[in-house]
C-alpha cells in the first residue's frame, strides 16, 4: 500500500491569497456596484516590453522552419542567456559570476522549493517572520519544518527570525545557529532592504557555521539606494555560503512568460560535495529548460534599448510606491519599504489587527490588501500594499484609504 | 553545517547520453570527414506547425498589450487549455476526465521527477529494465532506491522488472509486491505496448495491492494497433489507481517549447488522503504555471488544422521507423518496437555487447545509436534507434547500417 507524504497532511488548510480573494469576493457579490481596487497581488501589469515581444516573434518564426528549430535545449539554459546574465547583471557591477555558475529555470518559486532537493532532511532552516509563504512551505513539505503549532502560527523546527519596527525589519542572526538561512531583500513583504555592511554580517556567520543562504532577490530592480548590495556576491565571502534567485518576473513584467535564473558559485561545498554539481545534476534529472522563445525574450531586456525599456516600467511602478508611501504617510499612517522595493508595509492604526484592518479598508475604501499576519506572526498589526497596479487607480486608491482617516 | 542530501552522492557517475556524446565526438575528432548520422537522441527534428506558429505570434501580441498581457496564469493551466485537453485527449475516445483532474506543467520529466514529492520515501518501487532513466534517477535522488550496486548495475531497494525477448518486451506484475509502479506504454526505449488486457492486469492488481501506477504516455500519439490503449483511462478501474504523464513533446514537436500534463483522477486517495488535492498543492507551492504563449500554442494543436498538421509530422516519423524497422530486418538483424512506438529495439547479432556494436555502427557505419546496456541490465545486447530524424538521412543511415551485414 502506497504511503503518501504525512508531511503535506500537516500544511494548514488555507492558503494566504485564496483568503484575500475568497473575502473580496463575498464582499463584491454583497457590494456588487463597489469598484475594488486591488493593492493586494504581487503580479505586474505593465506589458512586456517592445524589444521582447519582438525577439519572442523572431524565435517564434525561428521555432517554424526547418533550419531555426530548437528541440531540446540545454537544461541549464541556452549560453546566450547565461552568457547576457553574466555580464548585465554582474560583471557590469564588477562581480565575477560565470556562466556555469547560472541556471537559468521557469522560476524563483520553483527553484527557491527546489534547491531542497539537494539538502538533507534534517537540516535546521532559518526563515524571516514575516517571509514569504513559499520558503516554508515547501521545507514542510519535505520534512523539516517539524510540526505546525495552530496556537503560534509557527512551525516547531523552524527557527523564526522576527523582522519587526524595532530592529527595522532586519533579521538578526538566532541564537540557534540554523544550517539553512533564507533571506529576501529587497524584501516580501516587508519592502525592507538589506545593506552592504549588513549582509557581510550574515556572510561572515554563515561563513563560521558551515550555513548556506539562500539569497532571494527577485526585487533586484527596484533597489536605488547606494549602500544595498544587487547581489549578495558584491559581499566578501558570498562565493562560499550563498545560493541567489533571481527573476526577470519583476524585472521585466515576465510573470507570465516564467523565466528566472539561480546562481551556484563553484566555492561552495559542505561536507565535500559541490552544490554546483549537485544542482547541475538536479536540474538535469527533474528539469528540462525554459523554452526558447522565452529565452530569446529575457535575452533582449540585456540590450541597451530593451534595458531602457524594462526601467522605464519599473519607473513606473516606483512612482506608485511613492505614491502609497507619501500619500498614506500625509494621512497620519506609518508606511515602511517601498523606496527600494515595490512593497509597502503598513502599521495598522491603533493596533487594530491585521485581518480586521484589511476588512475595513475593503469595506470603507475598497480597497484590497495583503493582512500583514498572513505572512507569518510578527506581521500581525501591518497590511502589505503592492505598486503594480495602474497609476490612476493606485491613486484613487491612496485618496480613498486617506480618506478613511480625515 | 548544511548536511547534503547523501543520496545524490550515490547516483553513478556518467549519464547515458552524455557518454554517448562524448563517444561520437570523440569519433568525429578521430575522422573529421565522418558524416555521422544521429539515430540516437529522442528529440524531434520537424519544426512547429503552422497552427501553433499562428497562436504562439497571437499570443506574444497580446502579452505586448496592456489589455491582453498576462501575468500569473493558475498554477493548474489556463482553462481553455484544461478543457482542450478533456475534450481532445479524452471526451473524444469516450474517457470522462474532467478539467479539474488535468495539471499542465513545463515537462513529462519534470513531472514523472516531481510526483515523488507526494509519496512518502519508504515506498518500494517498482520499474522496467531496460527503463527510461529518469524514474531510476529521481528516486535514487529521494531515497527510494538504496544503494548503488555498481556490478549488478541496480539500485538494491527497486524492484525490476525484465522486459526480455521472452515476455515479449512486457513487464510482469513482480512476486515483492510494490507500492509505486512505473509503466510507459508506447514504451521507451523497447517501443514496446501494452494492449488493454495487458494493462487491465496491472490496474487489478495496483488496485488489489493498493498500489500506485505512474503511467507515462508520452507516446501515445504513435499509436495505430487498435488494441493499444491511448490513455490508462480506457481501463475500467484505473481511476482508482493511475496517475498518467502525457507530453506535447513528440505529439507536437514541443521539446523546445515546455508543455505537458499530468491526469490525477478524483477516486485516486491513499491513506485517507486525496492525491488530486496533494499534486494540487505541491504545484501551487513549487511551480507558477507554464508560459501563457506556450499554453496558447498547445491549445492550437486541438483545432482541426492543428490536429491535421501534427499528425502529418507524426506520419512523417511514423515512416521514418518503418524504414529503419524494414531495412534492418531486410538486412537479417532483428527488430522490436517501431510499430506504435518513435522507438526500434534492436538485438545485437551474435550477442555482441551493446557498447561494442555501438561503436561498430559507429565506426562502420557512420550512424550513432544509443546502446541498451545504458537503460538497464535487461537492455544488454540491444541498441536504440529513434525515426525522429531526418528522412533522408534515416535511409541513409539505414542503408549504411545494412551494408555492414551484406
Amino acid at each position: 500500500m502506497v504511503k503518501v507524504n504525512e508531511n503535506f497532511l500537516k500544511l494548514p488548510g488555507s492558503y494566504l491569497f485564496s483568503e484575500v480573494a475568497r473575502r473580496i469576493r463575498v464582499y463584491q457579490e454583497a457590494h456588487p456596484e463597489a469598484e475594488i481596487i486591488k493593492l493586494s497581488i504581487g503580479d505586474v501589469t505593465r506589458p512586456l516590453v517592445p524589444e521582447v515581444v519582438a525577439a519572442m516573434h523572431a524565435a517564434v518564426d525561428e521555432m517554424g522552419t526547418a533550419e531555426g528549430f530548437h528541440g531540446y535545449g540545454p537544461e541549464q539554459g541556452y549560453e546566450f542567456l547565461r552568457e547576457a546574465i553574466a555580464q548585465g547583471d554582474y560583471a557590469a557591477r564588477g562581480v565575477d559570476i560565470q556562466p556555469n555558475e547560472i541556471f537559468v529555470s521557469d522560476g524563483a518559486k520553483s527553484d527557491c522549493g527546489n534547491i531542497g532537493d539537494i539538502f538533507g532532511v534534517d537540516n535546521v532552516v532559518a526563515v524571516c517572520d514575516p517571509v514569504y509563504p513559499v520558503y516554508v512551505d515547501t521545507n514542510a513539505m519535505a520534512g523539516r519544518a517539524g510540526e505546525y503549532q495552530e496556537e503560534l502560527g509557527k512551525w516547531n523546527r523552524l527557527v523564526y527570525m522576527p523582522c519587526v519596527e524595532e530592529n527595522g525589519f532586519s533579521p538578526q542572526p538566532p541564537e540557534e545557529i540554523p544550517d539553512i538561512i533564507y533571506l529576501c531583500s529587497p524584501n516580501n513583504p516587508t519592502g525592507a532592504v538589506l545593506t552592504k555592511d549588513q549582509l557581510k554580517v550574515w556572510v561572515d556567520y554563515a561563513n563560521a557555521h558551515g550555513a548556506v543562504i539562500l539569497y532571494d532577490s527577485a526585487y533586484e530592480a527596484f533597489i536605488t539606494s547606494g549602500d544595498v548590495p544587487h547581489t549578495i556576491f558584491e559581499v566578501e565571502g558570498a562565493r562560499t555560503c550563498a545560493i541567489e534567485f533571481r527573476s526577470f518576473s519583476k524585472t521585466a513584467g515576465f510573470t507570465g512568460n516564467r523565466c528566472a535564473y539561480t546562481v551556484v558559485p563553484m566555492e561552495l561545498e559542505r561536507g565535500g560535495a559541490k552544490l554546483n554539481t549537485m544542482w547541475n545534476r538536479r536540474q538535469c534529472t527533474k528539469f528540462n529548460g525554459v523554452p526558447y522563445v522565452v529565452q530569446r525574450g529575457a535575452a533582449a531586456i540585456y540590450t541597451p534599448e530593451g534595458r531602457a525599456q524594462i526601467m522605464a516600467n519599473i519607473d513606473y511602478y516606483r512612482e506608485n510606491a511613492r505614491v502609497i508611501r507619501e500619500g498614506l504617510t500625509a494621512a497620519g499612517l506609518e508606511c515602511f519599504g517601498g523606496v527600494d522595493a515595490p512593497y509597502i508595509w503598513l502599521k495598522t492604526p491603533d493596533g487594530v489587527g491585521s485581518w480586521d484592518f484589511f476588512d475595513q479598508v475593503l469595506d470603507r475604501a475598497n480597497v484590497a490588501t495583503t493582512p500583514g499576519a498572513g505572512f507569518g506572526p510578527s506581521g500581525e498589526g501591518y497590511i502589505r500594499l503592492t505598486a503594480f497596479g495602474d497609476a490612476q487607480a493606485t491613486r484613487t486608491a491612496v485618496e480613498r484609504v486617506a480618506n478613511m482617516f480625515r
